[in-house]
């Protein structure tokens, strides 16, 4: 008989809430007992999982008495606060918010990637940022052979990653334009900074707000994390990460330049073809590339437009797009937990 | 008094030829008989012009007689069969379309960039793409201080760069999506393309068609443009263009390597407010930086979002955005037409 275990999912009535628990139920995730958390606000909610109905609990320091996987996507604040009482309570935590992720004792994991950082687990591990989890996972095959020496992406992130509220914001706007009314942005490019632009029929490059250098927190996301998920910090990593009206699956303009002789598109292409977690979009004589809008609700990282670059040998381009919601983030956190299950982390 | 020309605009009822005519007369260019001209398709509209009603004309090769001064926007292939035409009758051709930006007869004008080499014209000048404009206008006080060595751009481009049946299919589908009905691609990406893709609330990696090397002609266009304009064919340029639901206003992510040392930040900073035509928009602090949506209907190039690299001493990103019915296009064109009666050569 296969192992069951005793899970929580915290932040259960949120955008990425709503697919942990889809996900959990889709891969058959070994489950003994399922409790759903939330803020006290969205408390007493009652949510289906595999034809049972479950009341939403308020999310307390003894919600994880017993619990041992607590799948955490209820913000940084509510992360640093409960993460530590659950991991005191013999849970292990994946944790879909920044609030630990350059934390050196927490391991970052794309299990496609590095899954053997979780060994080091002390009790939390951190699901990377979703725009960092398609690149890194895409790249990793090519890091593995050919090594990367410089990295700049440019980012087309949909609307999804900034929560439901910024998703309902995109297609009210969308029709108050279309309609010549008034439109009053309150949520995005980010709910808690001073000022809020358009967004429909509109490109915003703020994602988070700004850092001290110029970057945002997006960006200084994209740059540290990938350094930490693939070991390796001397990869020059540059991003600019950029708001667009599509609902859910992020796109990215990723330019490579690889360190060693003898890569081409050809070996690029059948690198993505064999990659875990990848599907290879790439025929330009068919018009075939990937698309933000077809990503939606699939598993996979698509990828296409493999190019060298014209002047540069060890240059490559690449358009890499994965539902934002899905390998950006709740699928991961799922799949974290599996790998945690099959290396016997999980007890 | 102020010498007068006789002035012909072709593809006067499209997207850049309404611009075109709003532009001449807001700007005041010193007319003295204006003929509008179309396809036989168009001919008979009638339109407005400082208050004066004109009605458009068949444009055939006797169209040209007595023509000083010929804006055309109106097709490759009608620029390669009328501007020689036009020429020959003594006219002096503004061309919009790709059909003579190469030819190495033909100068390639941005005028902020480089009015001195519409000194050597044999009667017809190449207005460039759109998105190659407000690139090499931004990037070219930098470029005459510190030099350029290397150039990645990914576009944000918006879709009435396709033409107004492409913006009406953009705003038609946002429509249909809305309202959970189906859509039909038409036009987008490339209406003369096999394919067609959903537009609305996605991001489409393609703009003109696939040219072999993998790279779109729209993406050659940037390449080549940019070193025929700048006048070094050594600056390594790298391009990847995306097509997005915006109505008008192309925002581009620009990282650039300069040749010399010195430039900073602030310095950068300085050489966009002192440049023509460029206005700087840059404080993250106060999340200020340039925005598509109010780039439309204004004259000018914005920048913003100009930060150093991290890790490459001489890098910097920008993001660039303007018109690019505007700068892109029409104001563009008329531009190059000022240029002319300013230095002598349109008598």
């Amino acid at each position: 008989m296969t192992k069951t275990f005793n899970v929580a999912v915290l932040g259960a009535t949120g955008a990425v809430g709503e697919q942990m628990l889809k996900t959990l139920e889709r891969l058959d995730f070994p489950i003994a007992s399922l409790k759903l958390l939330s803020s006290k606000r969205s408390a007493g909610k009652k949510i289906k999982f595999k034809g049972e109905e479950i009341t939403v609990e308020e999310a307390k320091p003894e919600s994880f008495e017993g619990i041992q996987l607590a799948l955490f996507s209820a913000g940084g604040s509510i992360s640093k606060a409960l993460a530590p009482e659950a991991v005191k309570r013999g849970a292990v935590v994946v944790d879909n918010t920044s609030a630990f992720r350059m934390d050196e004792e927490v391991p970052l994991v794309v299990p496609e990637v590095n899954e053997h950082a979780l060994q080091n687990h002390k009790g939390i591990i951190a699901n990377p940022n979703c725009s960092t989890i398609q690149m890194v996972a895409a790249l990793e095959p090519v890091r593995k052979e050919f090594g990367l020496k410089k990295l700049i992406v440019s980012t087309y992130q949909a609307v999804s990653g900034a929560g439901s509220e910024a998703v309902d914001e995109m297609y009210e706007q969308s029709r108050q334009i279309m309609d010549n009314e008034e439109i009053d942005p309150k949520v995005l490019p980010v709910s808690g900074d001073k000022k809020h632009y358009q967004i429909a029929f509109n490109a915003v490059p703020q994602i988070d707000v700004f850092t001290d250098n110029g970057f945002t927190f997006e960006e200084m996301k994209m740059i540290n994390e990938t350094k930490k998920i693939m070991e390796d910090s001397s990869i020059n990593v540059a991003a600019t990460c950029v708001r667009l009206p599509v609902e859910t699956g992020h796109s990215e303009s990723v330019y490579i330049e690889v360190e060693k002789d003898g890569l081409d598109v050809s070996r690029l292409q059948e690198l993505m073809k064999d990659a875990p977690g990848i599907t290879l979009q790439d025929d330009p004589s068919q018009q075939i590339y990937p698309l933000a809008a077809d990503s939606k609700g699939k598993d996979d990282i698509f990828v296409g437009r493999i190019r060298q670059d014209l002047d540069e040998k060890k240059g490559f381009h690449l358009w890499i797009v994965s539902d934002n919601l899905l390998k950006g983030a709740a699928l991961n956190s799922v799949q974290i937990a599996f790998s945690l299950v099959n290396t016997g982390l999980l007890k």
